[in-house]
Protein backbone atom coordinates (compact mmCIF):
# COMPACT_ATOMS: atom_id res chain seq x y z
CA UNK A 1 0.00 0.00 0.00
CA UNK A 2 1.09 3.62 -0.43
CA UNK A 3 0.04 6.30 1.76
CA UNK A 4 -0.08 10.15 0.20
CA UNK A 5 1.23 11.91 3.16
CA UNK A 6 2.35 15.21 4.71
CA UNK A 7 4.46 14.97 8.29
CA UNK A 8 2.21 17.56 9.90
CA UNK A 9 -1.15 16.80 8.40
CA UNK A 10 -3.40 16.16 10.99
CA UNK A 11 -5.71 13.75 9.23
CA UNK A 12 -2.50 11.86 7.85
CA UNK A 13 -1.09 11.64 11.31
CA UNK A 14 -3.86 9.87 12.32
CA UNK A 15 -3.60 7.15 9.58
CA UNK A 16 -0.12 6.80 10.05
CA UNK A 17 -1.04 5.85 13.71
CA UNK A 18 -3.74 2.68 12.35
CA UNK A 19 -1.41 1.50 10.03
CA UNK A 20 0.77 1.47 12.81
CA UNK A 21 -1.20 -0.01 15.48
CA UNK A 22 -2.30 -2.62 12.93
CA UNK A 23 1.20 -3.27 12.22
CA UNK A 24 0.20 -2.65 8.28
CA UNK A 25 3.45 -1.83 5.96
CA UNK A 26 2.90 0.87 3.24
CA UNK A 27 5.21 2.93 1.78
CA UNK A 28 4.90 6.85 2.43
CA UNK A 29 4.80 8.99 -0.47
CA UNK A 30 5.19 12.55 0.72
CA UNK A 31 2.64 15.56 -0.77
CA UNK A 32 4.39 18.89 0.66
CA UNK A 33 1.47 21.14 0.76
CA UNK A 34 3.32 24.54 0.77
CA UNK A 35 6.38 24.07 -1.72
CA UNK A 36 5.42 25.01 -5.19
CA UNK A 37 1.84 26.34 -4.03
CA UNK A 38 1.40 22.99 -2.90
CA UNK A 39 1.79 19.19 -4.64
CA UNK A 40 -1.76 18.51 -3.21
CA UNK A 41 -3.10 20.80 -6.30
CA UNK A 42 -0.80 19.58 -8.84
CA UNK A 43 -2.32 17.72 -12.13
CA UNK A 44 -0.78 14.34 -10.73
CA UNK A 45 -1.74 14.63 -7.49
CA UNK A 46 -5.64 15.81 -8.01
CA UNK A 47 -5.45 12.51 -10.45
CA UNK A 48 -5.41 9.90 -7.51
CA UNK A 49 -7.56 12.11 -5.05
CA UNK A 50 -9.60 14.62 -7.35
CA UNK A 51 -10.58 16.56 -3.81
CA UNK A 52 -6.56 17.41 -3.68
CA UNK A 53 -5.73 16.61 0.02
CA UNK A 54 -3.78 14.05 2.02
CA UNK A 55 -4.17 11.65 2.78
CA UNK A 56 -5.19 8.97 0.56
CA UNK A 57 -4.31 5.24 0.29
CA UNK A 58 -3.38 3.85 -2.62
CA UNK A 59 -3.87 -0.33 -2.71
CA UNK A 60 -1.77 -2.47 -4.59
CA UNK A 61 -4.67 -3.15 -7.18
CA UNK A 62 -4.14 0.15 -7.85
CA UNK A 63 -7.36 1.26 -6.68
CA UNK A 64 -7.30 4.98 -3.80
CA UNK A 65 -9.47 5.48 -0.87
CA UNK A 66 -9.24 9.26 0.61
CA UNK A 67 -10.45 10.58 4.12
CA UNK A 68 -9.04 9.47 7.04
CA UNK A 69 -12.16 7.94 8.18
CA UNK A 70 -13.04 5.81 5.38
CA UNK A 71 -9.46 4.77 5.35
CA UNK A 72 -9.44 4.24 9.04
CA UNK A 73 -12.61 2.30 8.72
CA UNK A 74 -11.12 0.31 5.67
CA UNK A 75 -8.20 -0.86 7.34
CA UNK A 76 -10.48 -2.33 10.43
CA UNK A 77 -12.10 -4.09 8.39
CA UNK A 78 -9.03 -5.33 6.01
CA UNK A 79 -7.17 -6.38 9.22
CA UNK A 80 -9.76 -6.63 12.11
CA UNK A 81 -6.47 -7.81 14.43
CA UNK A 82 -5.35 -5.29 16.85
CA UNK A 83 -8.35 -4.03 16.97
CA UNK A 84 -9.21 -0.12 16.57
CA UNK A 85 -12.66 -0.53 18.05
CA UNK A 86 -14.12 -2.77 20.42
CA UNK A 87 -16.89 -5.68 20.26
CA UNK A 88 -19.95 -4.29 21.68
CA UNK A 89 -21.64 -1.75 19.83
CA UNK A 90 -22.24 0.87 22.03
CA UNK A 91 -18.79 0.73 23.26
CA UNK A 92 -18.09 0.94 19.31
CA UNK A 93 -20.26 3.99 18.83
CA UNK A 94 -18.36 5.78 22.33
CA UNK A 95 -15.11 5.85 20.31
CA UNK A 96 -16.87 7.15 16.78
CA UNK A 97 -18.61 9.54 18.48
CA UNK A 98 -14.86 11.35 19.76
CA UNK A 99 -13.57 10.58 16.27
CA UNK A 100 -16.58 12.30 14.52
CA UNK A 101 -16.43 15.23 16.87
CA UNK A 102 -12.53 15.69 16.09
CA UNK A 103 -13.09 14.95 12.76
CA UNK A 104 -15.96 16.95 11.97
CA UNK A 105 -16.45 20.04 13.87
CA UNK A 106 -12.75 20.48 15.34
CA UNK A 107 -10.23 19.74 12.47
CA UNK A 108 -12.08 21.28 9.50
CA UNK A 109 -11.95 24.20 10.71
CA UNK A 110 -8.45 24.79 10.73
CA UNK A 111 -7.21 23.03 8.22
CA UNK A 112 -4.77 24.83 5.75
CA UNK A 113 -7.62 25.94 3.28
CA UNK A 114 -9.54 27.03 5.80
CA UNK A 115 -6.83 29.43 7.49
CA UNK A 116 -5.99 30.43 3.76
CA UNK A 117 -9.53 31.27 3.30
CA UNK A 118 -9.91 33.44 6.61
CA UNK A 119 -6.75 35.51 5.57
CA UNK A 120 -7.56 35.99 1.83
CA UNK A 121 -10.77 37.79 3.53
CA UNK A 122 -8.54 40.27 5.48
CA UNK A 123 -7.82 38.32 8.80
CA UNK A 124 -4.44 38.76 10.18
CA UNK A 125 -2.47 36.45 12.23
CA UNK A 126 -4.26 37.34 15.21
CA UNK A 127 -7.78 36.49 14.27
CA UNK A 128 -6.50 33.60 12.65
CA UNK A 129 -4.65 32.33 15.96
CA UNK A 130 -8.00 33.27 17.59
CA UNK A 131 -10.38 31.05 15.33
CA UNK A 132 -7.92 28.32 15.91
CA UNK A 133 -8.63 28.56 19.45
CA UNK A 134 -11.78 28.94 19.92
CA UNK A 135 -12.83 25.55 17.66
CA UNK A 136 -10.27 23.40 19.76
CA UNK A 137 -11.13 24.93 22.86
CA UNK A 138 -14.77 24.36 22.39
CA UNK A 139 -14.17 20.87 20.64
CA UNK A 140 -12.04 19.78 23.46
CA UNK A 141 -14.42 20.55 26.41
CA UNK A 142 -17.03 18.26 24.52
CA UNK A 143 -14.42 15.64 24.38
CA UNK A 144 -13.30 16.11 27.46
CA UNK A 145 -16.40 15.31 28.59
CA UNK A 146 -16.92 12.01 26.55
CA UNK A 147 -13.64 10.54 27.34
CA UNK A 148 -13.14 8.10 30.44
CA UNK A 149 -11.25 8.89 33.74
CA UNK A 150 -8.03 6.46 33.37
CA UNK A 151 -6.00 4.57 30.61
CA UNK A 152 -6.44 6.02 26.74
CA UNK A 153 -9.53 8.05 25.95
CA UNK A 154 -11.57 4.16 27.11
CA UNK A 155 -8.61 2.50 28.87
CA UNK A 156 -7.82 0.42 25.89
CA UNK A 157 -5.64 1.93 23.00
CA UNK A 158 -8.50 2.78 20.20
CA UNK A 159 -9.94 4.67 17.35
CA UNK A 160 -10.77 7.77 20.23
CA UNK A 161 -7.03 7.45 20.91
CA UNK A 162 -6.20 7.80 16.94
CA UNK A 163 -8.19 10.93 16.59
CA UNK A 164 -7.46 13.22 19.75
CA UNK A 165 -3.35 12.57 19.01
CA UNK A 166 -3.43 14.37 16.14
CA UNK A 167 -5.41 16.96 17.27
CA UNK A 168 -3.39 17.40 20.66
CA UNK A 169 -0.32 17.96 18.33
CA UNK A 170 -2.06 20.41 16.24
CA UNK A 171 -3.24 22.50 19.74
CA UNK A 172 0.26 22.33 20.53
CA UNK A 173 1.37 23.75 17.30
CA UNK A 174 -0.83 26.82 17.42
CA UNK A 175 -0.18 26.98 21.31
CA UNK A 176 -3.85 26.46 22.68
CA UNK A 177 -4.13 25.98 26.19
CA UNK A 178 -4.63 22.75 27.19
CA UNK A 179 -4.74 23.14 31.23
CA UNK A 180 -8.33 22.56 31.23
CA UNK A 181 -8.34 19.28 30.09
CA UNK A 182 -6.46 16.99 32.44
CA UNK A 183 -7.98 13.89 30.82
CA UNK A 184 -6.70 14.73 27.37
CA UNK A 185 -3.60 15.43 28.57
CA UNK A 186 -3.42 12.15 30.30
CA UNK A 187 -4.15 10.28 26.62
CA UNK A 188 -1.75 12.35 25.68
CA UNK A 189 1.21 11.44 28.25
CA UNK A 190 0.36 7.65 27.49
CA UNK A 191 0.67 7.96 23.82
CA UNK A 192 3.94 9.34 24.31
CA UNK A 193 5.25 6.35 25.28
CA UNK A 194 3.37 4.16 22.92
CA UNK A 195 5.75 2.86 19.95
CA UNK A 196 2.72 3.40 17.47
CA UNK A 197 1.93 6.57 18.28
CA UNK A 198 5.50 7.46 18.46
CA UNK A 199 6.31 6.26 14.73
CA UNK A 200 3.55 8.13 13.26
CA UNK A 201 4.20 11.72 15.14
CA UNK A 202 5.13 14.23 12.13
CA UNK A 203 8.63 14.58 14.03
CA UNK A 204 9.66 10.82 13.20
CA UNK A 205 8.31 11.66 9.13
CA UNK A 206 11.13 11.33 6.36
CA UNK A 207 9.27 14.33 4.84
CA UNK A 208 9.96 17.02 7.88
CA UNK A 209 12.21 19.56 7.06
CA UNK A 210 15.31 19.68 8.70
CA UNK B 1 -35.98 5.57 20.76
CA UNK B 2 -35.31 9.07 21.13
CA UNK B 3 -33.79 11.67 18.44
CA UNK B 4 -33.19 14.73 19.41
CA UNK B 5 -33.66 16.99 15.89
CA UNK B 6 -33.97 19.93 14.08
CA UNK B 7 -36.14 20.27 11.03
CA UNK B 8 -33.62 22.09 8.49
CA UNK B 9 -30.57 20.36 10.34
CA UNK B 10 -28.27 19.11 7.91
CA UNK B 11 -27.03 16.18 10.00
CA UNK B 12 -30.21 15.84 11.88
CA UNK B 13 -31.58 15.42 8.68
CA UNK B 14 -29.08 12.28 8.07
CA UNK B 15 -30.11 10.21 11.04
CA UNK B 16 -33.68 10.78 9.85
CA UNK B 17 -32.71 9.32 6.30
CA UNK B 18 -30.93 6.53 7.84
CA UNK B 19 -33.48 5.40 10.49
CA UNK B 20 -36.34 5.73 7.55
CA UNK B 21 -34.54 3.62 5.25
CA UNK B 22 -34.38 0.80 7.76
CA UNK B 23 -37.62 1.18 8.60
CA UNK B 24 -36.60 1.59 12.85
CA UNK B 25 -39.42 3.56 15.10
CA UNK B 26 -38.18 6.41 17.15
CA UNK B 27 -39.93 9.42 18.88
CA UNK B 28 -38.30 12.93 17.64
CA UNK B 29 -37.43 15.46 20.15
CA UNK B 30 -37.04 18.72 18.66
CA UNK B 31 -34.51 21.20 19.87
CA UNK B 32 -35.34 24.27 18.45
CA UNK B 33 -31.70 25.79 17.69
CA UNK B 34 -33.26 29.37 17.20
CA UNK B 35 -36.13 30.17 20.30
CA UNK B 36 -34.51 31.71 23.19
CA UNK B 37 -30.92 31.65 21.92
CA UNK B 38 -30.94 28.22 21.36
CA UNK B 39 -32.46 25.21 23.22
CA UNK B 40 -29.25 23.49 22.32
CA UNK B 41 -27.53 25.53 24.85
CA UNK B 42 -29.41 25.52 28.06
CA UNK B 43 -28.68 22.70 30.72
CA UNK B 44 -31.59 20.30 29.80
CA UNK B 45 -30.08 19.67 26.88
CA UNK B 46 -26.36 19.64 27.17
CA UNK B 47 -27.12 16.79 29.90
CA UNK B 48 -28.02 14.85 27.05
CA UNK B 49 -25.30 15.83 24.70
CA UNK B 50 -22.30 17.71 26.31
CA UNK B 51 -21.28 19.09 23.09
CA UNK B 52 -24.82 21.04 22.78
CA UNK B 53 -25.50 20.11 19.29
CA UNK B 54 -27.92 17.75 17.23
CA UNK B 55 -28.68 14.96 16.69
CA UNK B 56 -28.03 13.01 19.44
CA UNK B 57 -29.87 9.45 20.02
CA UNK B 58 -30.92 8.48 23.15
CA UNK B 59 -31.59 4.69 23.28
CA UNK B 60 -33.97 2.72 25.07
CA UNK B 61 -31.34 1.99 27.98
CA UNK B 62 -30.92 6.07 28.08
CA UNK B 63 -27.44 5.57 26.85
CA UNK B 64 -26.72 8.55 24.52
CA UNK B 65 -24.90 8.41 20.95
CA UNK B 66 -24.05 12.44 19.62
CA UNK B 67 -22.89 12.82 16.31
CA UNK B 68 -24.47 11.87 12.73
CA UNK B 69 -21.73 9.21 11.72
CA UNK B 70 -21.49 7.66 15.13
CA UNK B 71 -25.19 7.43 15.01
CA UNK B 72 -25.36 6.00 12.10
CA UNK B 73 -22.90 3.39 12.31
CA UNK B 74 -24.23 2.09 15.31
CA UNK B 75 -27.29 1.96 13.39
CA UNK B 76 -26.07 -0.25 10.41
CA UNK B 77 -24.42 -2.30 13.44
CA UNK B 78 -27.60 -2.45 15.18
CA UNK B 79 -30.02 -3.38 12.04
CA UNK B 80 -28.28 -4.63 9.34
CA UNK B 81 -30.45 -5.34 6.62
CA UNK B 82 -31.23 -3.31 4.88
CA UNK B 83 -27.55 -2.40 4.75
CA UNK B 84 -26.69 1.17 3.82
CA UNK B 85 -23.06 -0.06 2.99
CA UNK B 86 -22.89 -3.23 0.92
CA UNK B 87 -20.27 -6.15 1.04
CA UNK B 88 -17.52 -5.41 -0.40
CA UNK B 89 -14.53 -3.60 1.87
CA UNK B 90 -13.72 -0.84 -1.49
CA UNK B 91 -17.54 -0.53 -1.96
CA UNK B 92 -17.80 0.21 1.50
CA UNK B 93 -15.10 2.79 1.42
CA UNK B 94 -16.48 4.61 -1.66
CA UNK B 95 -19.25 5.40 0.76
CA UNK B 96 -17.79 6.48 3.34
CA UNK B 97 -15.40 8.60 1.57
CA UNK B 98 -17.98 10.33 0.05
CA UNK B 99 -20.15 10.41 3.47
CA UNK B 100 -16.73 12.02 4.87
CA UNK B 101 -16.05 14.09 2.14
CA UNK B 102 -19.72 16.24 3.11
CA UNK B 103 -19.47 15.65 6.42
CA UNK B 104 -16.36 16.58 7.29
CA UNK B 105 -15.08 19.14 4.58
CA UNK B 106 -18.45 20.78 3.31
CA UNK B 107 -21.12 21.28 6.33
CA UNK B 108 -18.82 21.74 9.41
CA UNK B 109 -17.58 24.76 7.51
CA UNK B 110 -21.12 26.08 7.21
CA UNK B 111 -23.27 25.59 10.25
CA UNK B 112 -24.99 27.95 12.53
CA UNK B 113 -21.89 28.06 15.31
CA UNK B 114 -19.27 28.93 12.49
CA UNK B 115 -21.66 31.20 10.18
CA UNK B 116 -22.58 33.10 13.81
CA UNK B 117 -18.47 33.26 14.93
CA UNK B 118 -17.82 34.86 11.24
CA UNK B 119 -20.77 37.60 11.58
CA UNK B 120 -19.16 38.26 15.08
CA UNK B 121 -15.86 38.80 12.77
CA UNK B 122 -17.81 41.12 11.15
CA UNK B 123 -18.67 39.65 8.61
CA UNK B 124 -21.96 40.75 6.68
CA UNK B 125 -24.38 38.86 4.88
CA UNK B 126 -22.19 38.91 1.58
CA UNK B 127 -19.37 37.48 2.66
CA UNK B 128 -21.51 34.74 4.61
CA UNK B 129 -22.71 33.86 1.20
CA UNK B 130 -19.59 33.70 -0.87
CA UNK B 131 -17.94 31.69 1.75
CA UNK B 132 -20.69 28.85 2.07
CA UNK B 133 -21.36 28.98 -1.79
CA UNK B 134 -17.57 28.39 -1.91
CA UNK B 135 -16.87 25.33 0.48
CA UNK B 136 -20.73 23.49 -1.22
CA UNK B 137 -19.19 23.98 -4.83
CA UNK B 138 -15.40 22.85 -4.06
CA UNK B 139 -16.76 19.89 -2.21
CA UNK B 140 -19.37 18.95 -4.76
CA UNK B 141 -16.56 18.99 -7.46
CA UNK B 142 -15.08 16.19 -5.43
CA UNK B 143 -18.10 14.45 -4.79
CA UNK B 144 -18.89 14.69 -8.55
CA UNK B 145 -15.87 12.89 -9.65
CA UNK B 146 -16.08 10.18 -7.03
CA UNK B 147 -19.86 9.15 -7.70
CA UNK B 148 -21.23 6.98 -10.30
CA UNK B 149 -23.05 7.37 -13.57
CA UNK B 150 -26.52 5.84 -13.04
CA UNK B 151 -28.61 5.61 -10.42
CA UNK B 152 -28.24 6.55 -6.73
CA UNK B 153 -24.74 8.03 -5.63
CA UNK B 154 -23.04 4.42 -6.29
CA UNK B 155 -26.37 2.66 -8.01
CA UNK B 156 -28.14 1.16 -4.88
CA UNK B 157 -29.46 3.52 -2.08
CA UNK B 158 -26.81 3.34 0.74
CA UNK B 159 -24.76 5.74 2.98
CA UNK B 160 -23.22 7.85 0.51
CA UNK B 161 -26.91 9.04 -0.33
CA UNK B 162 -27.67 9.92 3.01
CA UNK B 163 -25.19 12.02 3.03
CA UNK B 164 -25.45 13.91 -0.16
CA UNK B 165 -29.65 14.96 0.43
CA UNK B 166 -29.02 16.85 3.32
CA UNK B 167 -26.51 18.63 1.92
CA UNK B 168 -28.39 19.47 -2.01
CA UNK B 169 -31.18 20.51 0.54
CA UNK B 170 -28.36 22.91 2.43
CA UNK B 171 -26.74 23.73 -0.94
CA UNK B 172 -30.80 25.03 -2.23
CA UNK B 173 -31.74 26.89 1.02
CA UNK B 174 -28.30 28.79 0.31
CA UNK B 175 -28.96 29.17 -3.06
CA UNK B 176 -25.91 27.70 -4.28
CA UNK B 177 -25.74 27.03 -7.95
CA UNK B 178 -25.47 23.28 -8.44
CA UNK B 179 -25.82 23.04 -12.70
CA UNK B 180 -22.09 21.99 -13.01
CA UNK B 181 -23.26 19.36 -11.27
CA UNK B 182 -25.58 16.37 -13.08
CA UNK B 183 -24.72 13.19 -11.31
CA UNK B 184 -25.40 15.00 -7.87
CA UNK B 185 -28.64 16.27 -9.09
CA UNK B 186 -29.61 13.26 -11.35
CA UNK B 187 -29.35 11.68 -6.89
CA UNK B 188 -31.46 14.42 -5.65
CA UNK B 189 -34.18 13.96 -8.56
CA UNK B 190 -34.13 9.97 -7.46
CA UNK B 191 -34.36 10.54 -3.80
CA UNK B 192 -37.62 12.98 -4.55
CA UNK B 193 -39.44 10.18 -5.40
CA UNK B 194 -38.00 7.77 -2.91
CA UNK B 195 -40.30 6.85 0.59
CA UNK B 196 -37.66 7.43 3.14
CA UNK B 197 -35.85 10.44 1.95
CA UNK B 198 -39.44 12.46 1.24
CA UNK B 199 -40.53 11.24 5.33
CA UNK B 200 -37.07 12.54 6.37
CA UNK B 201 -37.43 15.41 4.68
CA UNK B 202 -37.39 18.91 6.44
CA UNK B 203 -40.73 20.05 4.63
CA UNK B 204 -42.04 16.63 6.75
CA UNK B 205 -41.02 17.74 10.42
CA UNK B 206 -43.49 18.31 12.84
CA UNK B 207 -41.06 21.21 14.30
CA UNK B 208 -41.22 23.00 10.48
CA UNK B 209 -42.57 26.47 11.40
CA UNK B 210 -46.12 26.89 9.85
Amino acid sequence: MDLFTYYRSTSSYRVRIALALKGLAFDAIAVNLIRDGGEHRQPDYLSVNPQGRVPSLRLDEGAVIIQSMAIIEYLEELSPEPALLPAGLLARARHRQVAALIGCDIHPLHNVAVLNRLRDMGHDDGDVTAWIGHWITEGFTAVEALIGESGFCFEDVGLADVYLLPQVYAARRFNVDLSAFPRICRVEALASQHPAFRIAHPDAQSDKPE
